[in-house]
C-alpha cells in the first residue's frame, strides 16, 4: 500500500518453509503449507517421494544442506528421533539462527535431549505432537502440541497453525510429547473398552445399529467423569464424594470376566485393571473411588 | 369422570410394587417407586433397613411370601443370583401368576437359567441391568436394560420408567446382563485409559485445568470411531479405509511404553493391548486396521 524506504517485511502467509522427511505425514504437512501459499522447499531421504509435491510447486533440494539453508522454519517428520539426527547431522552448521520444529514422535526424555543438542548449535527448537492421521492435516480436525520457548512458538504460530490447531505446552521441551502419550493412551483405553464391548455383543449377535447408540451415549455420559477424577488426583483425595467404591467394583468385576468366559470372550484387556482394583483394596483403600488406582500407576502407593 | 358400572382398572401410577432387598440400590427403587405414589411393600433379610423407606409410606412386609402376595409386580435387587434363589425359595407358590423383575447383576448364563426357573413355578420373568448408581435412580441420568418376553415388559413399562429410562434389549433373557456388561466393559475401558493419561499428566505435574480440556475433547474426537468399528466388527473387514495400520500403531506404541516408564508411570494397563497388536500382526493382519484385535478376543483368528 505505502511506498516507504525500508521494505516491509514478508508477511507469515508467504514465510518460506523447508519440510523434512516426506512419508505419510511429511507429505499431508508439505501439501498444507503448499495449499495456503508458503514458498516450500522439501527434503525426502528417497528423493522421487518429492514428486507430487514438485508438481504442487515445491522446490526439491538436492541436499539436507540446501534444503535447511532455504528457509527459516525448518520442520522434521521421520521415523524416529535416531533418523532425525542421522539426517541432519551434516546440516547443523546450516541450522545456526534458524528454526527447527521436530514433528517426529519420541518421549519427554528424546524431546530434552533434543533441545539440548539444538541449544549447543545455536538453533532455536520446539518440539511437537501431532494429534491428528495423514488426512486430517490442514483441516480444523488437526490439533498439534508444541513446546520450547514461548517467543519462538510465538514467531511461527501462524504458519504452524496451516498443519492444524497449535496447542502451546509448556516452556519444558518435553511436554508436547508428554501431552501426545497422555492422550494417545486415553485412546488406546478408550478403544481397549470399546474392543472388547464389541467382542462381547459380537458373541451375542446383537446388531450394530442397536449397540452402537447404547455405546456412545454410555461412553459419553461416563466421560463426564473425566474433570472429577483429575481433581481427585491433583487434590490425592480419593475418598471425597465416593458413590461406587472400588471394594464394591472389584468385587463386582468377577461378573465382567465371568460373563466374557462365558460368552467365549478373552479377558486379557482387563485382567490388568481386576489386579490394579484388587492390589488397591488389599493396600486399605476399598472404600475409596477406583480413581485411586492412579497412585499404583505413579508407583506411590 | 363416568360413573360406569364396571371399576376402572387402577392407572399404572398407583400399581402396587414390591421391592425385595434394600441395600444402596434397593432403597433407591423403592424411593423412586414411593416419590411416584406407588403403594409399595418392601423386605429385607435385616429388617431395620426398612425403617427409611417406612417413613416415606412404604409397607414393611414380615416375611418374603407376603411380600411377594401384596402386588402383581415384584422387583428384586439382592447382592447375587445366589441369594435371589434363596430369597425367594419359600416363595416360589406365592410368585405363580406374579411378575419378577431381577436388576441383580449377574451374567448372561445366570440370566438364562432364572428364566427357566421362574418359568418352571409358573410366573412371568424379566431381568434387567442397571446403568446407574443410586442417587441416579429415578433421574433421566439413569437407564435400565430389560430382556425376557416383550407383552411382559410392555406391561410393566410405565411403572418401570419410574427408575429411569427403560431399554428394552430382547427376548433372550440374558441379553440384558450381556450389554449391561458390554457397556460396563466401554467403561472401564476408558476409565483405564483416563487413569494411565492422569498419572502421565500428573507424573509432569501439568495442572489438571490445562489437562482436562485436551483429554475431554480428544476421547470425544476419538469416541466419533466408534460406529466405523462396529461396522468393521460386523462385516468382518479390518481392510477397508485404513489411515493407520495396525502395524504402525503396533511400533509407536513402544514410545508409550517407554515414555511410562521414563516417567515412572507402570505400564501394566497398556500390556495386553500391546501383545494383541503383536499377535495380530503377527497373523499376517499388520495392514489393517486396529479393530481387528476383535477377532483375537472372539478367539476367532
Ligand atoms: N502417520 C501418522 O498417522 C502419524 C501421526 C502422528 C505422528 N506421526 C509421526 O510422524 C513421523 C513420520 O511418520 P510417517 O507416517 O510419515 O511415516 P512413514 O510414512 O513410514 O515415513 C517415514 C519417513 O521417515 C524417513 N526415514 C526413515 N528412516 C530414515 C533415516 N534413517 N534417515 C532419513 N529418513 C528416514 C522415510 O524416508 P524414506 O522415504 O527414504 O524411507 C520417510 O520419509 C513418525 O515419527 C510418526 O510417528 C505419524
Ligand atoms: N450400587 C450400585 O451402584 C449398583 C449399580 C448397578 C447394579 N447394582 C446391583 O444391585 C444389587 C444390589 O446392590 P447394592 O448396591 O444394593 O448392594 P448392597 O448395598 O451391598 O446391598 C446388598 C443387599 O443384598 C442383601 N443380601 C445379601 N445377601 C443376601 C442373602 N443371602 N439373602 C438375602 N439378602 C441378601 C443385603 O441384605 P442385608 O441388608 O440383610 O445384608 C442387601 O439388601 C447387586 O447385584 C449390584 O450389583 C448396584
Amino acid at each position: 500500500m505505502s511506498n516507504t524506504s525500508a521494505p516491509a517485511p514478508a508477511p507469515a502467509s508467504a514465510a518460506p518453509v523447508t519440510v523434512l522427511g516426506l512419508g505419510a505425514m511429511g507429505q499431508a504437512l508439505a501439501t498444507a503449507f503448499l495449499t495456503a501459499g508458503h514458498p516450500t522447499t522439501v527434503w525426502n531421504r528417497t528423493p522421487d517421494k518429492a514428486d507430487p509435491l514438485v508438481a504442487l510447486g515445491a522446490v526439491r533440494a538436492g541436499d539436507v544442506t540446501a534444503a535447511v539453508a532455504a528457509s527459516p522454519l525448518v520442520i522434521a517428520c521421520i521415523l524416529d528421533y535416531a533418523s532425525v539426527y542421522e539426517t541432519l547431522a551434516p546440516a547443523t552448521g546450516a541450522l545456526a539462527g534458524r528454526t527447527l520444529v521436530n514433528l517426529t514422535t519420541g518421549t519427554p526424555a528424546e524431546a530434552r535431549e533434543a533441545a539440548e543438542w539444538a541449544a549447543s548449535h545455536g538453533f532455536a527448537y520446539l518440539d511437537g505432537g501431532i494429534m491428528a492421521v495423514p488426512p486430517g492435516i490442514g483441516t480444523e480436525q488437526a490439533f498439534i502440541l508444541y513446546s520450547g520457548e514461548r517467543e519462538v512458538f510465538d514467531a511461527h504460530r501462524e504458519v504452524l497453525e496451516r498443519l492444524g490447531a497449535a496447542h502451546f505446552a509448556g516452556a519444558e521441551p518435553g511436554l508436547a510429547a508428554l501431552l501426545d502419550i497422555a492422550l494417545l493412551s486415553g485412546m488406546y483405553g478408550l478403544f481397549s473398552g470399546v474392543f472388547h464391548a464389541l467382542a462381547l455383543a459380537d458373541s451375542a449377535n446383537v446388531p450394530a445399529a442397536e449397540f452402537v447408540p447404547l455405546l456412545s451415549s454410555w461412553i459419553g455420559a461416563m466421560a463426564t467423569a473425566v474433570p472429577h477424577m483429575a481433581h481427585q488426583v491433583e487434590t490425592g483425595d480419593y475418598a471425597d464424594g465416593v458413590v461406587s467404591n472400588i471394594g464394591m467394583q472389584a468385587a463386582a468385576f468377577g461378573n465382567l470376566l465371568r460373563a466374557s468366559e462365558e460368552q467365549g470372550v478373552r479377558p486379557d484387556l482387563f485382567t490388568a485393571l481386576h489386579s490394579l482394583m484388587q492390589e488397591r483394596v488389599a493396600g486399605g483403600h476399598g472404600a475409596e473411588d477406583l480413581t485411586g488406582v492412579v497412585e499404583l500407576l505413579r508407583n506411590r502407593a
